[in-house]
């Protein structure tokens, strides 16, 4: 292990060394009054419970996809990598809910002290769940790295390739099942809840009353939080493992690189596999300093304003971090190029593909908050809209979700060309991992809206001075934005990252095509993936159709989840006529479990979608042509082989619009009617306000449940596909 | 000018006899009451207002553009071509709204006698439509195509394929315009009228005391009528040009292509430049041979089986058809090849590629009636969801509309596939043409819709017995299954098409670049259209984009022109009082004249993102990448193109996803509400139907305004590229 490896397992650890101290501080903290520490304990079984049965059924699966790996690899590299991820993933989920579920009522005791103590309890826990994800996820990178390379002869050896995306397989399966379970259960209990408690019932959100109360904070929890960990885990993950495969795909270990004078002659390969673990290394300690700058200024009630300055602490930090490690490990004036010769960059190239990746983030961020704070044009255009009804506030709402992919996808445009033809492929590929580095900070911005919603539902169940209430709603409303942030950040490295994932997908076809003495399966392979061969249209069209089924598939799910709350609370109001007159308690562990159950059941089947797509397209389209075309098997290979490739890219093209308008969408609609609530358009209880109440729910699946997890369905794909191509290898 | 192309012209003016004939035959129909005639003239006076202040609007433009043509090609192939497309295009629009106008009252008169009586009228007034549209635009290509023979040497000369190109951009403008206008006009009078009518003054649909009701009715002849009319032909004319402009790049005239024995040498290029306009034109035939079949058999109220007989009726008498022309212009066993040798087929080869148009065509009937139909399980689902409230039946609404994207695709697809393989790229043309070639009876079917529609509204606001308006009103949701129909299709085409439109662009650059000792802009540019090519990916992302962008515009300018109309029905209620007590009437064309304004204006912006976005992409890309790549200008000039070729993919991709989405959701939302009407779910006036009603408002801009409208927009940025090669080759 060289020196570099050991200080990124260094600064992995010390994420985690991070997370743990900043937990026993939050810990310490006090926990209110007794009814507060009671539904605290409520949401806090809960969560755990769900939790149990999701990582219960997701072993179960795993535990499949394990055998089928080490059947299919017979090598122990693919997987125990896959164990790897998966169980660090699942493992910086759960333990950022298990902060989640404690901070939430310290969360709300400290807001009785005003906002600023209420943001910090509730930003450090969320800082707990940000620093294991980056920590956890370049810990479980690095330490996998040094162990492959521990026991093969060259760092670009095939193991080392195939272990690197096995784990990210077990990343993102985790991911989409988590994503998704979690999306189900928190807005089959919100969807529900509001249609039963707010429509129908007429008594406020968070009433201790409605029996899916208690279901619906524990959803915060096990979808806002966890679910949203275990995506950033992948994402991180996928990206910075992706590159790693670059590098040991683009540049060549035989013939030493350095063209211009250098202090040294040293191993291409392996720099350019360490890059970006050094990358994420560095911007972990600035994303740790970056904490300390959230605060809000004496008698300032800006919350957004106060995680905007640990952002930008973190983001110019991060700069200077990225110099340092750029200069010392590759020089700023050192000439490269790739094994084809066919690009040729220096390190300055690379400092300044960084850099673009951080102003992609920030361009992001701050496109995302115009799209989803209450202060500018598309929130208060859908707020106006309610004001004629429901069907012009979905109307307009739809509308913004729709426009709100523009800029953003006109931003990772002008950063595929920027960083492109700076640095070519691998340009980009540092870009995007640059811009993952900072997920431990984006992580803590986002973790910390599932808990001041919490917060702000204790408050009100246990019927704290409504000025309480009001802190932690100031709180969740920023809340919202950052949320929507993530979530834009997520999908927006998935779409700048659509070329890096592709190029490994056809590089790694052109290394078998091009050694096929060793890979048989690959001899004769021609594969063309010019827009011109039909099957590659076939192959985008088939992508393409991923992101809307899958979408589809997750909000009738939803519908059904909340559906089956909405009987089972009327049936309690039914059968518990006290439930009403404040005299008898409802069930609310029934509704906990009932939405377990349905949860549960529902993530199974379009989690397989984007497993199953890429095998079942590969082996239709391999037999149709085989079965016509003169040269049957040959041609059939061929064209199964291009309109795979296709279809990974189909998939991030449809993917990064429908993810995107859902996400910002859903985030408009949410804060439309929070600004209504504020006093607008005639306030609470309005029409126009029932008009805004209908958007919200539209957007809850919109924004929580499908968006968000287009982006692990896209990655898996992707990778499915990866593992498709290293399988036919082992032939 | 040859026989074939003669009897090809003696078949459009057949359709265009066909059309007067029945016409009058339609106007023969006794006209009912003197208050229904009233109110029909109201709509006719409304309609002809608009569609002359739209079509004074699209001259402005279309006078720019032909200048412009004229000026960059100083030659009057592509300016004459534009206008006579555009002329033509709008007659067919223009023509069919006077018949339509005038069937509505008719249908109600006949209406009053039965189911079948009122069927009769109104099948024949779309059938008018429907064979003008298709006879017009046979008659538009064939005319010019013998035109331009008559002046060129070649029959591929540049000339004739510039000619052809500029045709499509003429119907291809209009349409935009007339789908964009007409369905703002429309969407903003139904959802503005329904608002402010059943919402608030819970007044019923039609009511003659709401002002927007008339607008309501012109909306739906200008809209669904003329703007679907434009649309089609446009469809139908690029499609076909683009397959004759295949033929005229794919086949090499000077060898004699006849490999295998015939009955002589024939001139390649001209037959497969002819025989996608002979396939249209004995469809034509088959078409007026089937509107005859479409009759309610005795005692039956099954009208979507009377109108599937006539289709079933065309779709098999066209098989025959095919067969005739196939085997006459080209033979059975003849083996032809391509230019460049790399597909060979035989004249059977096509054959089977027409069949598999027609069974493309059947399936994407048979999908749209399963996903708009009210008796299957989709819109049974969407009607369950209204029982919970207004946010779960737009939920479940949305969840259909993305679900109902994947059949269609795959169909498409598998269509892809079999075409390609059977054929190649010529293969896949005859398909999307005799897929086009039913347009006439498609077109009938469709523009059935609006009259029932309006014949509805005049039983309304004529206050005539109500069995008449159940009469219509069974009719009407034939309707809108049928106008669904009819925009999967177009959609359809397209998707299918894509690649044929993407050839046209990649083989005429091909050809410039082959030839650019005569096309100097051409010298030297190498284009790669590989999917690993960066400025590909920025090709499909912002082609992807434009859909979204373009969807967004279209609702927010409905959402714009019914928050007008509420204002100003409000208005008249307020300074009227009589109104509402039935002593005053309201001031119908106040409503008329500010849609009229409110569409025109609206139309601009949105129409202009087709025409303009392929430039400034091209500009962009081109300057940066001048500016920065080490051989400048020639380096930008490469990624350009390629980024502009991209683009085209990019937009069919998420356009087809987008689109299908739009049209099928909107439908199935529209028959929610209609399956609750029936008695569903606690019918009308109950909870359900008021959710029902918010799903079906937000469909409205979903499926008759943004949905089509896509599908013409995909058609100009294709066009808008092909010429801007044209012109850089005119240097």
């Amino acid at each position: 292990m060289t020196l570099t490896l050991m200080l990124v397992i260094a600064a992995g650890l010390l994420a985690v060394a991070y997370g743990f101290i900043t937990a026993q501080s939050v810990m310490k903290a006090p926990a209110g009054t007794d009814r507060m520490q009671e539904i605290a304990k409520a949401i806090q079984e809960g969560a755990q419970a769900y939790l149990n049965k999701q990582y219960t059924t997701i072993t179960i699966v795993g535990v499949v996809v394990f055998a089928l790996l080490f059947i299919f690899f017979r090598d122990w590299a693919p997987p125990v990598g896959f164990l790897f991820g998966a169980v660090l993933s699942g493992a910086a989920g759960y333990i950022g809910m298990l902060v989640s579920v404690r901070a939430n009522v310290r969360t709300t005791e400290a807001s009785r002290s005003g906002l600023a103590k209420g943001l910090d309890i509730a930003f450090k826990s969320g800082a707990v769940t940000g620093m294991l994800v980056a920590g956890l996820a370049l810990l479980g990178l690095a330490v996998y790295f040094a162990v492959l390379t521990s026991v093969t002869e060259h760092v670009d050896d095939r193991r080392v390739v195939e272990g690197l995306i096995a784990l990210s397989l077990g990343a993102s399966l985790i991911s989409v099942f988590a994503r998704l379970g979690g999306g189900i259960f928190t807005k089959g209990a919100d969807v529900g809840g509001d249609l039963v408690g707010k429509v129908e019932a007429g008594i406020p959100e968070d009433d201790p009353r409605n029996a899916a109360t208690i279901a619906d904070n524990v959803g915060d929890n096990v979808g806002d939080c966890a679910g949203m960990a275990a995506d950033l885990f992948e994402t991180y993950v996928v990206t910075i493992a992706a590159t790693m495969v670059l590098g040991a795909i683009l540049f060549a270990p035989t013939e030493i690189q350095i063209l211009s004078g250098g202090d040294g002659v040293f191993d291409n390969v392996r720099t350019f596999m360490l890059y970006p673990l050094t990358i994420g290394a560095s911007c972990i300690v600035t994303s740790i300093i970056g904490t300390y700058f959230v605060k809000l200024s004496k008698g300032s009630t800006n919350v957004m304003g106060a995680l905007y300055k640990g952002l930008i602490a973190t983001g110019g930090l991060s700069i200077i971090a990225l110099a340092v490690v750029t200069g010392l490990m590759l020089g700023f004036d050192e000439v490269f190029s790739t094994r084809d010769g066919a690009t040729t960059f220096t390190g300055l190239s690379l400092f300044y593909c960084g850099i673009a990746g951080l102003v992609v983030t920030g361009a992001i961020v701050w496109v995302t908050e115009y799209y989803t704070g209450t202060g500018f044009r598309p929130v208060k255009s859908v707020a106006k809209a309610s004001e004629s009804g429901h069907g012009t506030n979905v109307i307009q709402g739809l509308a913004v979700s729709m426009e709100a992919t523009a800029l953003p996808a006109l931003i990772i445009m002008v950063g595929i060309a920027f960083t492109f033809g700076v640095a070519g492929l691998y340009g980009i590929a540092t870009a995007v991992t640059t811009m993952l580095a900072l997920a431990g900070m984006i992580v803590a911005l986002d973790a910390f809206g599932p808990v001041t919603d919490n917060a702000g539902g204790i408050a009100e169940m246990s019927e704290l001075d409504s000025s309480v209430r009001e802190t932690t709603d100031a709180l969740d409303a920023v809340g919202n934005t950052t949320k929507a942030v993530t979530k834009g950040y997520a999908i927006g490295s998935a779409g700048l990252g659509a070329l890096v994932l592709f190029a490994a997908y056809a590089k790694d076809l052109e290394f078998f095509v091009e050694n096929s003495d060793k890979f048989e399966f690959f001899e004769g392979v021609t594969v063309s993936f010019d827009l011109s061969n039909p099957y590659v249209i076939i192959g985008l069209f088939a992508g393409g159709l991923l992101p809307f089924l899958f979408g589809s598939l997750a909000m009738q799910a939803v519908g059904r989840a909340a559906g089956a709350i909405v009987e089972e609370v009327r049936r309690q109001f039914k059968e518990k006529p006290g439930i009403m007159q404040g005299t008898e308690r409802p069930d609310y562990a029934r509704a906990v479990n009932l939405l377990t159950g349905a949860a549960i059941k529902e993530m199974i089947v379009p989690s397989l979608l984007p497993i199953l797509g890429p095998i079942v397209l590969y082996v239709l389209i391999g037999l149709a042509v085989a079965g016509f075309a003169p040269d049957g098997a040959a041609a059939g290979k061929d064209a199964a082989l291009s309109a795979l490739g296709a279809m990974l890219m189909g998939t991030i093209i449809t993917g990064l619009f429908v993810a995107l308008s859902m996400t910002a969408g859903g985030g408009a609609w949410d804060n439309a009617k929070k600004y209504i609530e504020d006093g607008n358009h005639g306030g609470k209880g309005s029409e126009a306000h029932k008009a805004a109440v209908t958007g919200d729910t539209v957007g809850d699946p919109y924004k929580d449940t499908a968006g968000p997890a287009v982006n692990p369905m896209i990655k898996i794909t992707n990778i499915v596909a990866l593992l498709m191509l290293a399988f036919f290898a082992h032939g």
